[in-house]
């Protein structure tokens, strides 16, 4: 546990997702599988608190984002959300989409790696989740469909016009986010957008696999380097390399660094710390 | 026809490319076809003016750009234009070279999405031209070449060094404008240059059908996710997320999300108004 | 020579590199076959320096970066370097990692294009070298690996965070990063980190070849792209636009925008003067 961990008590409960937490690795799982883990109110703001709440303390090293039954997530409830915002005043409208975007900056710029793990449908707010996680582990029943024009809405939404043309590139982005059409897996992969390609079925197990790996590495070097990741696309060449120079610097004087060389010398595996 | 059109008169005849509308899709042909299309200063010059026209006066939902015959545009003419340079001061030179880049900025901030329409070859200014549109529509006899190098000027024109690695990557994009070389219709694909590869002879007819579809789509969130797309290329993640919340808390107030809801509700296809 | 060379003397010796001048193509070799190349403190700051040397002199238009052997480069020498830092206080820790960004910055703002003939490993340090350069001409022995998270460090080294997701986009260049698994030859092309792709042993040869014949062109204009594309990526559209604008203005009032001009209207091949 950190020692920045103030009054802020932890939630006993999470009711609008499973969470379970295993030596440094928390899955995330989305659980309402007779809707497709369509998201409501009360699930964004659980992953808003939840990721807050885990970056603050300091437990997890790495995360697995999945979803429970036949998909990953097919985006807001079509009556819990795309309803219920019908009734909304500007305030309340803005206080929502704000909600959904701290969602995307917490899981950019949580301190620790974030593994999606899709199979069958990651749609609207749900293919945003997995453009914004790190990794994304897929099996071939996949298909991501950026549908926010389909309702009406733009295609940015949470942050995936920023996004995604820095995954896929500036056409292919133009594309999925205006027209909405899916995207299945071989196209998926082929554009850069899935990040590892598993057997049907696997993306669950193969997602566990990847976060437990990333979770008993330098998870340190690991949480800098996905910080370094988020940053420098907003940061110019010169600063970059400066703010590299810097944590190279720091990460020099850490246990990690000093364990790969005793363990290169004796050769023998590295027991990582973590610091 | 938007209120907000003030004095300036309406074009009554563009000399230098040919102007269809239907409903909403606006159609601009470069006619010159004997000599591949070659850009002259009239032409640049009515690019810019008639993009500057249709974004004020809002009749247009999608803009198909096509070149007639037997390709899309050679580029800049080397008679007169490249011929014409050569006996101009430092000052025209800047005014030519500023309004080129201003057609370009023209196709990206326009408020509706362009397609080009792109068989044969697509050169120069040309390319660029192609590459500043949202989505590029091609057929297998489209070859892209940013053949600047090749006439002794930086392959950075009208933009291109600025969007062509937003496109394709710095490393392809690098090989592109520093060599000049042709590229072909599969590598296109394949790099993400095109959006859509279409059957031979069917570049216009499928742009057009793409206009079509997206004029008679949800046209204010179509042009809202254009304006995010092209504005968060500039922006970092956090104030992109604040301004696709913006942006959608807006769209949540118009006539077209509620008609997503009641269509769905009523399980009929929504009837897009545009707003 | 330029002019604007001043009192600093050339160095009389690169003990750390070997490197042969031919007619505007430099040649730098990491010459350590023995160790793959591995990079040495000596080795970096004669890279740092002999990039600043070539930059100001002016005498070069394009530079090859090879090894000699059975590989590209390593990266930094376990026992030279990593050793060595473990001994280092936090002022040295932070000179040592300014230097090794330096170098990447003097490769991506040198006046020329840099070709990196690649062949067997390009680790560490040294992928980000081979990533650093303009070309990364390739043969089917290729193989990069950003290994820094296998040594307790961060991923983002010498600017590579900044970097990798500019060349390959962000989805890939988190898994490279983070996980520091060797890309080979076949995934490096798809992924667009391979310019060129070439015929087993043939990577010297047609880098070689690729300089030469980007000394023999216009090699003003050549560096302005290279210049454009390298702080294009670092500015926003409009600006971007502008630039291109004063650079084309510029470059046609040189001799060979004229030259070409003159060839094509004798119907014969333009001479460069690179001016």
């Amino acid at each position: 546990m950190s020692p920045f961990t103030g009054s802020a008590p932890r939630a006993e409960r999470w009711e609008h997702l499973r969470l379970t937490l295993d030596d440094g690795v928390a899955t995330v799982t989305l659980a309402r599988p007779d809707k497709l883990n369509a998201l409501t109110f009360g699930a964004y703001a659980d992953l808003r608190d939840l990721l807050a709440e885990l970056s603050r303390e300091g437990r997890v090293r790495a995360l697995v984002l999945a979803g429970e039954g036949r998909g990953f997530c097919s985006g807001g409830d079509v009556d819990e959300i795309i309803g219920a915002t019908l009734a909304m005043d500007a305030a309340q409208l803005l206080d929502f989409n704000r909600m959904t975007g701290l969602v995307v900056r917490a899981l950019r710029e949580c301190p620790f790696p974030v593994v999606a793990a899709v199979h069958g449908v990651a749609a609207g707010a749900g293919a945003v989740l997995a453009l914004a996680a790190d990794f994304r582990v897929a099996d071939p029943s996949a298909r991501f469909a950026f549908l926010f024009t389909r309702v009406g809405l733009s295609g940015g939404d949470m942050g995936a016009a920023y996004l995604l043309p820095r995954v896929v590139g500036l056409g292919h982005a133009t594309r999925l986010l205006m027209l909405g059409e899916p995207v299945r897996a071989p196209e998926a992969e082929r554009i850069g957008l899935i990040s590892e390609l598993v057997d049907e079925g696997r993306a669950d197990a193969q997602a566990a696999a990847l976060a437990r790996r990333l979770a008993d590495g330098p998870a340190l070097a690991l949480a800098r380097t996905k910080a370094l990741l988020t940053a420098e696309l907003d940061m110019p060449l010169a600063a970059s390399v400066e703010m590299d120079a810097a944590t190279q610097a720091h990460l020099m004087t850490g246990e990690d660094y000093a364990e790969f060389h005793a363990a290169f010398t004796e050769k023998r595996p590295p027991k990582w710390q973590g610091r």
